[in-house]
């Protein structure tokens, strides 16, 4: 039985050991997490993703410390996941590296989680660990993965803006397989933007922007037919639902030139949603995933409790056999 | 109602229309199927997976050719699946290329899947695809696939035989992504291998293949640890379970270069499954999965005709509205 109050009130103990109970998926870490939902929806999520070598996580540092200096600081908390193979150890030198600079910030959370089991099992750890510290009141909820496929679009449905970073010297055929990446993209960042070829990726990005974002995307608009804009995603008086088109940006996160203009496009992304009614749809979206995905579990888990012994095990050699086909064997299991 | 009569006498026309049925995902496609699943388990599954630009289709036409003109010649039947988004229209591409070389050949089916709708959709379409063709004798499947994620680990749980396609000049970056699909090649293919920096993408895969198949995957050897090596892996003599070391092979797959050795490679991995146990085991695993997935469905099916008209609504708006936890809503609409 974990307390929920000393992780309300901001304790940082009881909120780590929490994490670790998430982590592990226990029963007592699952109970307190029912008991923090009631606190949850506050934070702003953002996902940040790229592939290997592009400076993702001293990005999230200079974000971090950003929101720390601002004139209103917030309370920032960073969940760094790497659902990569074991031997990259991606998030624990990430860890180190922003340790070094925010450690000993009582406004600022970090936890970093490695590649265990299964793809499915990670995705809810995070999604558990993002509740909690929105439930402890961060207010800012930084949440970056290494590019690896299917994760970046479970974080994508997580988080309310998702930052895709590139940088200048990967190649085009890298881009040619993350062409998929840049649909889930709110923002494009190109770091390392001091880097020769800078020009190249970002002429590359655009123009897969406008692949991605065709002509068919277009929105009637007092009548006629225009093409989305960015203009129009901040138009707070435009009449119809515009559609925005992710910014490209440049930073070198390594001396933190381009961050305020990056903090300003995520605020940007916020107001947009929030005029559009995209987060509530998006919010609304994610929690019917979920109940979803728990009324699965809870079936198979009943089903499970009152399944003959053994049963599963004979059908299942038949199956193999060929005895019985898939559709009779469930409709026995079923019945 | 599709007979299957015609499908298992090889007539090409019912299996095509079968196809579409199961591409589409229809009741009588699925009844097919279930009639036809007695039939099934004798073809050689392939896997052909590799980032665009590597040659994967070319590939995929020659060992076909070889098939078909090798002393026994077999039937030889391929799907070619892109997850990707629709704009790059690589199945498309494939196809026509490939049709020009082997069509008109009675003893080789070809069909191509571009992306629709969900991924679990299209793993699925592929799955009946394989089942159809396996069923209607074809001896050999390969199934291509573009390398983008988690599509190749559902592949690699279908295939037999998995072939990972590179090419040289494709960047370090790439490798450094691509690391963990190392991890489910049977086979490395190095296509295109006359041009420039084969020797470099040689050494590199050679150098991941040591960091994804570690040092304390080594097995006992007459009371003595060994390391795992591809001789082992063919020694039937052998009294423990040898490990299988992917081996690494170039191909120029334009003018058919290393076609004979990458299919001698692959028969060999044949030779290993079978001697080993591992062919038994993972077709088991996969018909276990089959059958759990399919349990999952009808559970939801039978709730979902059962469940009171609204309620799931009803639940999902007070958890937007934070007035009720996820495990709450779950035990009321289960209850």
């Amino acid at each position: 039985m974990i307390e929920i109050e000393p992780i309300l009130n901001g304790n940082r103990l009881a909120l780590a050991r929490l994490l670790t109970q998430i982590e592990n998926d226990t029963h007592a870490g699952r109970a307190a997490l029912s008991g923090l939902f009631p606190y949850t929806g506050r934070a702003h999520l953002i996902g940040v993703t790229g592939a290997p070598g592009t400076g993702k996580s001293s990005l999230v540092n200079q974000l971090a410390r950003h929101y720390r200096k601002s004139d209103r600081p917030r309370r920032v908390a960073v969940v760094a996941v790497d659902p990569s193979s074991p031997f990259t150890g991606g998030a624990v030198l990430g860890d180190r590296i922003r340790m070094t600079e925010l450690s000993g910030d009582p406004g600022v959370f970090i936890r970093s989680m490695a590649s265990r089991g299964s793809l499915g099992g990670l995705a809810r750890a995070t999604a558990g660990i993002v509740q909690a510290y929105d439930a402890a009141g961060y207010e800012i909820i930084l949440i970056e993965t290494v590019g690896a496929g299917q994760a970046e679009v479970d974080i994508a449905r997580l988080a309310h803006t998702t930052l895709v970073v590139e940088a200048p010297g990967l190649g085009d055929e890298i881009q040619a397989i993350k062409a998929g990446i840049l649909e889930i993209a709110d923002v494009l960042v190109i770091n390392k933007a001091d880097r020769p070829g800078v020009e190249n990726t970002e002429r590359a990005l655009r123009t897969m922007l406008q692949l991605a974002h065709p002509v068919h995307r277009v929105f009637r608009h007092h009548g006629r037919l225009e093409l989305a804009s960015p203009s129009h995603a901040l138009d707070a008086q435009s009449p119809v639902a515009p559609l925005w088109v992710p910014p490209v940006l440049r930073t070198v996160a390594s001396d933190g030139q381009g961050i305020p203009k990056l903090a300003e496009a995520i605020t940007h992304h916020q107001e947009y949603l929030v005029q559009t009614g995209d987060l509530e749809r998006r919010e609304r979206a994610r929690l019917q995933n979920e109940l979803e995905q728990r009324i699965q579990e809870a079936l198979v888990n009943r089903w499970r409790a009152a399944a003959k012994n053994g049963q599963f095990e004979e059908l299942l050699k038949k199956l193999v056999a060929r005895e019985v086909a898939p559709e009779e064997a469930v409709a026995q299991l079923v019945a």
